[in-house]
């Protein structure tokens, strides 16, 4: 036994009571005469006092040799203190040491452990040991315990089986590069690691599992943006015997129920929107709604007039920012060059101010007059005082940049309150996604999306218009879980994959098995995945996925600490029936 | 909704009510006039009735084309059954079905859906997904799923918190070869896939998480034995400010807890036994204690005779078989020839009836007369009745063969009954062990583990009789899980790294991360790992941990159901920078 208690565990109610305690030494501060330490661990900080006149000689010179981050070990006796400290849990109280051993002393930390600390990005990630002793972090990484387990026990008592699927398994495509593990027994050939266990749980409920959950790891070797990381956690779920809807309420009751007990937020029925209203309406499938500034289509209140720039363009569209007819001209111009970033790409915006007489005044008067403009604000939803931004050109480009623009100034307008929750259905995603480099339609979800019943034919002759029975769904503008019916028919999913141009041969190869099980009876089933990491990233009122994960990658998917990936020596390679390749 | 019910759920109470179920054909009964089938699903079986008197024509022609394992969904209406089955749960009610609709057809499963199946493992393997939906795999995964929630659900409330580790981290050395992963973004380097998350756990005591625990997969890559798999699942745990007391007691705790709500098994304080007894006693580091036949070492009554083979023996040592002397003399020769098995490796056996009238009658009649022999029965702790069986030779080997004969002899007695649970803690295992290939030593648990106090200086004279806070918690003569108090001192981790034969270059490039975190005030710590799969197929009655695993692979490391691993396309290989080198 190190300690009696814990240092967030004492009370004015133990006043006189021998105790020991252990942890880190937060603070020193050293009078001369009298030498306070603040001792942390993870349960909170507790006060020691060393005296002169009161304490042991030898222990009170020990004391005075305290640095930041020492481990020690104390005996003593809480006493209360003179001065309280209300902002403490245990601040009515302290600890007149009687005995002192130091565990393990530290080298000064190459940052504060502080709440607010002086260390950078990298350093923190490459002593991340020393970050998680900071609160933030620590208590990042306890909400996230705290969060799976309230699903996991959700989830059990709505009857759903945890099944532990396996991690070295084949390559199968889902969108993104496998990793993949050479198997020193097989010689030549590889395991994949999961991109999710799709087809795992598919076979689960070929294998009348019914319900199934699993809160586990995937991997995809991607060319790492901002916030992606290489090895992610998802909780994956699939049920038999199923349509949609019972799949949306089944995890519509799962999210409330964590919103209810994590952040104690009470929400309604959540309301649904189809994929291309979202589109429409925000420029995006996964719109924030806390607040409204929707789409206003302005082709038919624009093209009527010499104004090339919209003449030309396959979409005019605007939004109505509130209370923006307060911007300054600079700060217009601003907003301006703030699409005009390669990240977002406009070549230039419109905007109308909305007088407080009932006015415009437009960036281009000299194509329209008060009248169109009025129009421009009515279709725009625009208030006196807002001002209207518009963008114009191809469809899918300009929805996106005004999608961005959208969210930047709702953000400065602080209309994105991180404690506010507001979630989303999205449905009937397209089954298809052109991909305009190459011409070829490929599956939007996965391959094994179910098209909606009836839309089979469609395939055919409007690849991009055949819907799918697939839904995301979405929690302050952040996509954090998406699913689908699958298909269950071998002659479907036969079709599926020929349309996105698998040979026979190589559906067999990859997907045989798949289909095989197709044959025995497989039932009507469909799931969902939830990305923990975002999902607790957003619960916890944050949008870096990177604070809630213990140990994460870089950009260049390297652990900074461990300093892996790393060579590995040639008598292991050869064993692996392996030559290096190297390119440079 | 496919389903108003589950198969399981219909009792005498829903009479006349309209229900919808669906779920697989178990078995059809035509009789011409009726036909039965049995609906099967995850929650149980329900008999549905056709009737050509009352069923519509086209739905009783529908029935009578179903085949074993078809997917149907069923609208009829509860009726009470004029034969009861009193064996099944909805067994005084069947449907008087009105609507028939096929969801999906089956070809004939390869193998029987029943709890007895004809199927052979590896055709089992094959389609899983077939096996899965017998209830004896079905039961087996729900029980898996039960037991995790319940750990989950122990530690939780104990103050243990959940935190993911990473999966692809760098090679680190556990006694067996990792499996690696190329990256392609970090060009020649490679990941290594986790044996377990110990560094990382280490870290986060250092980090001040104080109690940590993961249900978490692990890997290796090693020469499959059988019942052994690449990769497996660990409840992987970890605390600071502890002493090996704390930890026993709370993962005792944890083990009594789940015996209780699991098994209903009461179980009071475990026995602990050093390593040297359970060797000495039962020639092995996890004895099952569940029946004596103690091992009794004979050199001191054996070997002042003219018999050779003792007294050459650097130990001879024997148990007493309860009731052993009515076995025949063709039934012994029998278990001599199990002993001299290669699996087992014993070059002969000796033995001594013990006769009704007290006497005794030992294959070396030649060379030891009945006050020798009494003192072997009095050694071995033999009774009137029991047989002794003796070996001799080398001390660890003899001492392996007479525990595998011991273990053998004791099922044969029926003297291990999986329904009788006792545990057992093993403490003070050796640090290092010998390797009697290279005569160097390696470390037993793994190199972090911290030597007793005192005994550092004997790593310098007697390597081998350094004993380790290290310890076992063994269930039935099974591992269980195992642990150690770890190092947390630079200095003492150095000298560990160097006594097993660590260069300082190569201990820094391996553990140096961890080392260096050492110098940043590093808590004591210490902690346990329990082997999920054994543990489940424990509590679970069995001893298969296959039989516990959704997906196994077979010995080869295969998983012949998808076939994986399987080769890649030159393409992959080429951007991970890796060319085959094929021995064959």
């Amino acid at each position: 036994m190190y300690r009696s208690h814990t240092n967030g565990a004492l009370r004015l109610a133990n006043v006189n009571e021998e105790v020991t305690l252990a942890g880190w030494v937060q603070k020193v501060r050293n009078k001369g005469f009298m030498v306070w330490v603040d001792l942390r661990d993870r349960y909170g900080i507790t006060q020691l006092i060393f005296d002169e006149e009161r304490t042991d000689v030898a222990v009170f010179e020990m004391a005075k040799t305290l640095g930041r981050e020492f481990v020690i070990q104390v005996k003593g006796t809480v006493i209360e203190r003179q001065s309280k400290n209300p902002k403490m849990e245990t601040g009515d109280i302290e600890i007149s040491a009687s005995e002192l051993t130091i565990l393990n002393a530290s080298k000064t930390p190459p940052f504060t452990i502080e709440d607010d600390t002086d260390g950078g990005e990298e350093l923190r990630m490459k002593y991340r040991y020393l970050d998680i002793r900071r609160n933030p972090v620590k208590e990042n990484l306890i909400f996230r315990s705290k969060v799976t387990q309230e699903v996991r026990n959700y989830l059990s008592s709505d009857g759903f089986i945890e099944v532990e699927t396996p991690y070295l398994i084949k390559s199968t495509p889902e969108g993104a590069r496998d990793f993949v593990v050479p198997s020193r027994m097989n010689e030549g050939q590889f395991y994949a690691l999961p991109q999710s266990p799709q087809t795992f749980k598919q076979l689960l409920m070929v294998g009348g599992m019914d319900k199934y959950f699993q809160i586990v790891k995937c991997f995809r070797d991607e060319d790492l943006r901002a916030d992606r990381q290489p090895e992610f956690t998802q909780i994956d779920c699939e049920m038999a015997f199923i349509e949609q809807e019972d799949i949306l309420n089944a995890f519509e009751g799962m999210t409330r129920h964590l919103l209810k007990e994590i952040n104690g937020v009470e929400v309604g029925d959540f309301p649904r929107m189809q994929y291309d209203d979202a589109m429409r309406l925000y420029g995006n499938d996964k719109p924030d709604i806390r607040f409204g500034m929707q789409f206003g289509e302005l082709n038919e209140v624009t093209q009527h007039k010499d104004f090339g720039v919209f003449n030309n363009a396959e979409l005019v569209v605007g939004i109505a920012v509130p209370g923006g007819n307060s911007y300054s001209r600079k700060e217009i111009d601003k907003i301006i060059d703030w699409v005009r970033r390669p990240q977002v790409g406009a070549l230039g915006m419109v905007y109308s101010r909305c007088n407080d007489d009932g006015s415009f005044k437009s960036s281009v008067d000299k194509f329209y007059d008060q009248e169109d403009l009025a129009k421009w604000a009515k279709v725009t939803g625009a208030k006196t005082g807002d001002l209207i931004c518009i963008l114009s050109g191809d469809t899918n480009k300009v929805r996106a940049q005004l999608s961005a623009l959208r969210m930047e100034l709702a953000e400065r307008l602080g209309l994105r309150d991180p404690k506010v929750f507001v979630p989303l259905w999205v449905v009937d995603f397209p089954l298809l996604e052109l991909d305009e480099e190459t011409g070829n339609y490929h599956a939007m979800h996965h391959p094994f999306t179910s098209p909606k019943p009836g839309q089979l034919e469609l395939l055919e002759t409007n690849p991009g218009d055949v819907k799918a029975n697939a839904y995301d769904l979405v929690l302050n503008g952040n996509e954090i879980g998406g699913g689908s019916i699958r298909i269950h028919d071998k002659q479907i999913q036969a079709t599926m994959l020929k349309h996105l141009g698998f040979s026979d041969e190589d559906a067999k190869a990859q997907f045989g098995f798949l289909m095989d099980a197709f044959e025995y009876g497989a039932p009507p089933h469909g799931g969902l995945a939830f990305g923990l990491d975002r999902l607790v990233s957003i619960l916890g009122g944050q949008e870096t996925i990177r604070d809630f994960i213990a140990f994460p990658k870089n950009n260049s998917g390297r652990d900074v600490m461990i300093d892996a990936p790393a060579p590995i020596d040639d008598e292991q390679l050869t064993e692996l029936s392996l030559k290096l390749n190297l390119k440079s």
